[in-house]
C-alpha cells in the first residue's frame, strides 16, 4: 500500500463485538487503560453485529476528522487522540528500525475516518469495543503498521483489544507499569467450537444511568469486594475458563460464565453509591435460565450481562429452538410489526408441558423486545470492494453512509 | 410467680422488630445457629411494630401447642422445639444450682403458646426475629428463667437474639464451638439518640422467592465474596458502626448503613444461583436517597434492605417531613382509600423547586404502598393487664385473638 504517489489512500475494515465471560471492571492505570484483572471473551460473528470503518489519508487533508454513523464528531476527544498518537508512534517506530524505506510522507498526512455500526450504539452491546478495534485496525492498514494493536485499541476502550481477534480471546492484564504486556491473545480460533450459539436478548432499554468508564472507577475506589475479586478470584477463573473453552466443556463454561457475570454485578452493587445495571426483566431472564437448566438437570444455557439490562445467552445449537420457545413463553412478543427473532434462522419448537410447568415465571409481555441469534466469529477484516468505502474520492462521507 | 399451687400460670409479653445496620448473613453452625460474622441492629419501637405472645403452663395440658395469628401450627417444627428444649434446660440448670427451691412441677408441665403480630407476617419486616424473641422472653417468664436468653432466641431465628434488647444491639458472633459466647449485647439504650427516626417504605410485595434460611446457606456454600466480607470487612465495620452510634454521628452511621446493605445484597447476587431481593422499586428508592443527599451535600437519609424489597430509611426528626414529601413526589400514592402514612405523625412539607429538580427519578405511582414512621424503642415487655392474655382460662386462644 504505497501511499506516496497516490493523492488519497483509503482502506475499509470491519470489526466484531466481543462478550466477556470473565469480566473486566476497573483500571489500575486510567491513562494507559491497564486493568486490575485479566478477562476473557467470545468474539461474535460479524454477519449479525459489526462496525465498519473507513480511514483515508491524503496530503490534501488539513485536519483529522471523524464521522460516526454519518455525523461528524469532535476529533479532539482524548481517547481518539490517544489512538491516533499511538498508531503514528508505531508507524514511526517501525520505519525507524530500518526494515523499511525511509519514513514516507503519509505519516504526516491527516486522516479522515468514517465509522458505522449495523446495530444501535447505546444498546449495551459493547459498541465501543467493536468501534475502537475497527479504528485501530483501519488506521494500522492505512499507515502501514503490522505490530500488535492491543495498545492502540486499548487506549480507545479497554475491552476493544479483545475485538482484535476472532474466536476466544483473553486480555492478559500484564504486570508492567508501561502496559507493554497488557495485550490480547487468541485462546482458541472461531472454528474451535462450532456448536456454540449466542442469543442476545434485547430488553426494553431504560436510559443508562452510569456509563462504564465512570462506573468502574467508582467501583475501584469504593468497593472492597472488587479488589478481592480482582486479586483472589479472577486468576483462578481465567485458568478454569481457558480449560473449559479448550475442552469445549459447555457445563463448566456456562456455570462459570454465569457466576462471573453475577460477581461483576455484585461488585457494582458494592460500589458506593451503588450501580445497578440489571433490571427486573434481567432478573426474570436469570430465573428463566436457572429453571430451564434445573428442568434438564444440567447447564444447557448460560447468561451473561454487561453494563446494561440486555442478556447474552450462550447455548449449543441443538438447544436453541427449545430455549427460544421458552423465552417466547415467558416474554410473549408484543405485536409491533417488528421481527422478534433476528440473525441466524431458528426452527420453531414447542414447549413440553413439563418444561412449561417448570418455568416458574409469570409471563411478562414485551419484556424481551427481540432476540438476535448469532455465533462465534472471526476477527477484523479488510474489505477489498471499493464500494464498501464510507468515504468518497473527496475524502468526505458518501451520501449513503 | 409460684406456679405449683395454681392450675394455670399465664404470662403475656411483647417484643420488638430489629433492623440490622451491619447485616447477618450466613451460619457457621446451622444447628446451633452460630453466625459467620457479628452484626448490629436498631430496635424499633413497639408502638408501631411488635409481636405479642402469651405462654401458659398447666398440669392439665397434655401436649405443647402453639397458635400463630389465631391459627394452630405444628409444634413439632425443629426451631420451635429447639427453643422449648433450651428454655427447659436453662430452667432445670438454674434450679439444680441450688439457689432455689427444689425443681417445681412446672418444669414438666406442657405449654400453650399464642402469638400475634400487629403487622403482616411476610412483609419482609423480620417478623421471625420479633416472634422468637417474644417466645423466648415469655417462656423464660413462665418457667422462671433469669439468665441470658440469647441462645434460646437464636435457636429460633438468629437475628431474634438482637430483639431481646432495646436501643442499639450487637450480636457478637463469638468464637466457641458450643456457641456460649455468641450473644446479644446492648451497645446503647433507646434513650441514647432521641432524634433518630425510622421510615419503613413498604413496596408492592412480590412473593418472596427464596427464604432467608435457605438463601444464606446457599451463599455460604457458593459465594467467594461472602466469606471475604465476613472475615475481612465486617470486623472493622462493627468497630466503626459502634463508634458512630456512640457519637451519634449520623453521616457516618448513614453511609456505613447503606454500604453494608449494598454489600449484603452484593453477596446475595454472588450466590449461585443468584439471589435478588431488591426490585426495580427498591433501586428507585436507592436512587432517591442518593439524590436527596447529594442535593443537601450531606448524608441526611440512609436506606437499608433486608431479605425483601421494602426499604427501611433512617433519618433525623427534622428531615422527616421533607423526605416524606420527596417519597410522595417520586411514588405518588394510589387513591385506594388506604392511609399512606402510618405510625408517628409527620407534619406536611412541600418540596423546593431545587429539590424537585434534583430528584432525578421518573415518578412511579403506587411504587411505595405506604410508609410506617417509627423510632428507636425498648426491648421486650411483660404486660400486667390480664386482659392482654391471648389465651383464656381454659388455655385456649380467646375468640378475639
Amino acid at each position: 500500500m504505497a501511499s506516496e504517489e497516490k493523492p488519497l489512500v483509503v482502506v475499509t475494515c470491519t470489526a466484531p463485538v466481543n462478550i466477556a465471560v470473565i469480566k473486566y471492571w476497573g483500571k489500575r492505570d486510567e491513562d494507559l487503560v491497564l486493568p486490575i484483572n485479566s478477562s476473557l471473551s467470545v468474539t461474535l460473528h460479524q454477519d449479525q453485529l459489526k462496525t465498519t470503518t473507513t480511514a483515508a489519508i491524503s496530503k490534501d487533508f488539513t485536519e483529522d476528522r471523524i464521522w460516526l454513523n454519518g455525523r461528524e464528531e469532535d476529533v479532539g476527544q482524548p481517547r481518539l487522540q490517544a489512538c491516533l498518537r499511538e498508531i503514528r508512534r508505531l508507524a514511526r517506530k517501525r520505519r525507524s528500525t530500518g526494515d523499511e524505506d525511509p519514513p514516507p510522507l503519509s505519516l504526516s498526512y491527516k486522516v479522515h475516518i468514517a465509522s458505522v455500526n449495523n446495530f444501535p450504539t447505546a444498546a449495551g452491546l459493547a459498541s465501543s469495543a467493536a468501534g475502537y478495534a475497527c479504528l485501530a485496525y483501519a488506521l494500522a492498514r492505512v499507515y502501514g503498521v503490522d505490530s500488535d494493536l492491543s495498545e492502540v485499541a486499548r487506549r480507545g476502550s479497554g475491552s476493544a483489544c479483545r475485538s482484535l481477534y476472532g474466536g476466544f480471546v483473553e486480555w492478559q492484564m500484564g504486570e508492567r507499569a508501561d502496559g507493554k504486556d497488557s495485550v490480547a491473545r487468541q485462546v482458541a480460533p472461531e472454528s474451535h467450537w462450532p456448536e456454540l450459539r449466542v442469543l442476545i436478548l434485547v430488553v426494553s432499554a431504560e436510559r443508562k444511568l452510569m456509563g462504564s468508564t465512570a462506573g468502574m472507577q467508582t467501583s475501584v475506589e469504593t468497593s472492597p469486594l472488587l479488589r478481592f475479586r480482582a486479586e483472589a478470584v479472577v486468576p483462578g477463573r481465567m485458568v478454569e475458563m481457558t480449560h473449559c473453552v479448550r475442552e469445549r466443556d459447555f457445563q463448566g463454561f456456562g456455570r462459570l460464565t454465569m457466576k462471573d457475570s453475577n460477581q461483576f454485578h455484585a461488585t457494582c452493587l458494592d460500589t458506593f453509591p451503588p450501580i445497578s445495571y440489571l433490571s427486573d426483566i434481567s432478573r426474570r431472564i436469570v430465573r428463566l435460565v436457572h429453571c430451564f437448566n434445573a428442568h434438564h438437570g444440567q447447564t444447557k444455557v448460560a447468561y451473561t450481562f454487561d453494563a446494561g439490562p440486555n442478556a447474552v445467552v450462550f447455548t449449543l445449537d441443538d438447544t436453541v429452538p427449545e430455549f427460544v420457545a421458552a423465552v417466547r413463553h415467558c416474554f410473549p412478543p408484543e405485536s409491533n410489526g417488528d421481527k422478534f427473532l433476528k440473525g441466524l434462522p431458528v426452527r420453531p419448537a414447542s414447549l413440553s408441558d413439563e418444561l412449561r410447568a417448570a418455568l416458574d415465571v409469570d409471563p411478562t409481555p414485551g419484556g424481551v423486545k427481540h432476540i438476535i441469534a448469532t455465533q462465534v466469529g472471526p476477527g477484523p477484516q479488510t474489505l477489498d470492494d471499493p464500494h464498501a468505502h464510507l468515504l468518497g474520492p473527496d475524502g468526505l462521507p458518501k451520501p449513503a453512509a
